[in-house]
């Protein structure tokens, strides 16, 4: 008899059908015995719906107003899913984010969790009843709807698991779990059976799309061990945890790789103190969002940076080009498009070497060539031709024999 | 300068074009230095998609769950038209029933409000602000969501106006106000200035079908002054407010028909005590909703009792006939569809003699027989043949002079 957080997304959810689906789910696990607390996101297209519908009334609708709007989206859910289990026979509750404790700063559309105050939750778990929660939402201590942006419910999820210690928190999604790498890129990728925080966090800013860095972050800092697994199947999924020591024998946990990116060069910029804090800053105010930044060494009092950026925000990159130029005196501004990302990721590397020439080996022998080099204590990433990125990606996993070691 | 209470139907906020129109009607009412709580309805339609969602997950929702999923439909349009006014630079706050300080009981689906503790409508009012509050919802004393029942929106408005002391309260809804009778029946029908609470009440119960009694019950009872009037004209609508002495110079205020009606007469019951209690719970058991009740003197030791209901419910009435006729051991009970109500409505009637004679003078004069009368202290009702309802309420309004008296 477990105590179980369970979220459900928007596609497990998105209508009537497959809510229904949800609700045989959850009836198996509360036949068991267990104790759950189902969290669930907007049925899938209902917040886009609502978007379109605020943009039709108002071309910059207000944040707050936002929230109000989006946050009718989970309940709408967390009642048709509570109806769907009282339909199959088992007591269930819905609550909103606020009913059920969530509260959060006041920063509308993004809010940040402060604390959970769950006694609703424990109270309708105490009564036998399966608790349904709204993701994504909350409400701030003066009583304002919030919502907590992109991956909210899983953050939803992976707090109040945190909250009442629950035993297990499962995320439910369209893939049943992480793997080594895409398997669309990838054929014979493996899905990874436990992973560490560290490692998932690696993932998902490397560009694989599970899951939202800030939920990983949240469940590490409470150290909640989650699982992702899929809401189509009943296979097991990937567990993330505190790492253990018998994962550092494995090198290389998975491989990223993320398309669409651009890089920007910056050649000949004085080697001075202050160029780059006035760059970025520059760049940020432009509203471009900044990936990997590269420096290297400089040499007779210049140097070039480099950096990365996702290529829908070339545009504002060349906008800003010129006057980055200007302010640096530097001696040009360089776009290029049609380059990828892949990492490769696992905190093995912290206590075995040569993964970086490894890496590079495996590269070299398909010809690929490395234009940047960035690490981190338990990634590396490389910026390589976009059109080579499959088979770069395939070759780095080959010589990782992610495809055949057992993960675990 | 006036503080004002404005209540918007699903009709009128129906899309975004006319919550835009709302918007600007708002504004023009603000810009003028009034100060405007907007209480609106659930988008049209939009309830109905509700429930209809509702019944492809479980046949019957639980009540609780019904009013989760249903106070979304309010709660986005508010924040729909908080937007709508921050685009044409009003400053504006949406406010969920709960927000606003609408507490009520715990009857799901048809709640009654406890109380009301309008502090945040207060202070956004203080700021300036337009309050948009959401109708028809509020929660209980634990934090439940709740819905008030049908004509809920109205009743958000007439409690909001009672607790904040609004100097006016207008209901704007598709039609510009109250009339002596419903104008696709006497196209002569004038519009009624003023009427007072008691005389508004026994029209909706006439079924009137601009505003449900107990927002009226409401008004009355806490003195809260309010104008019917139309959402898409400037017309000056219906002033319902408590009677004064002039009122009482017009005799009848306004003719009602109700069509749809049935009749069901139980023949020959024994004259005991007990019996029409016994009765009544039976149908009531079986979920027929009664409206008159008319009994005559007893002959010899028997009598005959008859009442009236909504032909839907003629069915369910049949049903419990054969019951009820061997409860009663009553000689026949017999039904008959094709009927209308009429109704005069007036607390001139109080003072004046000669209104009932004059009344079935008029309809005698169109050769309509009277099948059924009751009365009240500022009503008569009549039952009539449906076919002649038309007629019979063109020859009563014009026999009272409604369509030349100047009302008010």
């Amino acid at each position: 008899m477990a105590l179980i957080v369970q979220k459900y997304g928007g596609t497990s959810v998105g209508n009537p059908e497959r809510i229904r689906n949800v609700a045989d789910r959850v009836a198996e696990w509360h036949r068991r015995g267990d104790r759950i607390v189902t969290v669930v996101s907007a049925m899938s297209g209902v917040t886009d719906s609502l978007i379109k519908l605020a943009r039709e009334v108002c071309e910059e609708p207000a944040e707050r107003e936002m929230d109000v709007l989006l946050a009718t989206g989970e309940q709408t859910t967390i009642s048709l899913l509570a109806m769907a289990l009282h339909s199959v026979g088992i007591p269930a509750v819905s609550l909103t984010g606020a009913q059920a404790g969530i509260v959060t700063d006041g920063r509308h559309t993004k809010a940040k969790i402060a604390n959970i105050t769950p006694g609703q939750v424990r109270k309708h778990l105490d009564n036998g009843e399966v608790v349904i929660v709204a993701g994504f939402q909350g409400q701030t201590m003066e009583g304002q709807i919030t919502t907590l942006g992109r991956g909210g419910s899983d953050l939803t999820a992976i707090a109040i698991a945190a909250a009442i210690k629950a035993d297990v928190c499962q995320i439910y999604t369209d893939v049943d779990g992480v793997y080594t790498a895409d398997p669309r890129i990838v054929p014979n990728a493996t899905k990874i059976q436990e992973i560490s925080y560290d490692e998932m966090l690696e993932m998902a800013g490397a560009g694989s799309k599970v899951m939202q860095a800030r939920s990983v972050e949240f469940a590490k800092k409470f150290n909640v061990k989650f699982e992702v697994r899929s809401s189509f199947n009943n296979n097991p999924g990937t567990i993330v945890k505190e790492e253990t020591k018998s994962m550092e024998h494995v090198v290389v946990r998975g491989v990223s790789v993320e398309k669409n990116q651009a890089k920007v060069t910056i050649s000949g910029v004085p080697d001075q103190p202050g160029i780059a804090a006035r760059l970025f800053q520059t760049i940020a105010q432009a509203g471009v969002n900044v990936d990997m930044i590269v420096q290297n060494v400089s040499q007779s009092g210049e140097t070039d940076i480099t950096f990365t950026l996702h290529k829908d925000d070339v545009k504002k990159a060349h906008k800003v080009a010129a006057s980055i130029s200007e302010l640096s005196a530097a001696r040009a501004v360089t776009v290029q498009e049609g380059i990828a990302k892949l990492s490769v990721v696992g905190i093995g590397m912290r206590s075995h070497s040569g993964v970086a020439s490894s890496l590079f080996a495996a590269l070299s022998a398909q010809g690929i060539n490395i234009q940047m080099i960035s690490t981190s204590e338990i990634k590396i990433t490389v910026v390589i031709d976009e059109a080579r990125a499959a088979a770069a990606a395939q070759a780095v996993h080959d010589q990782f024999g992610l495809n055949i070691t057992p993960q675990g």
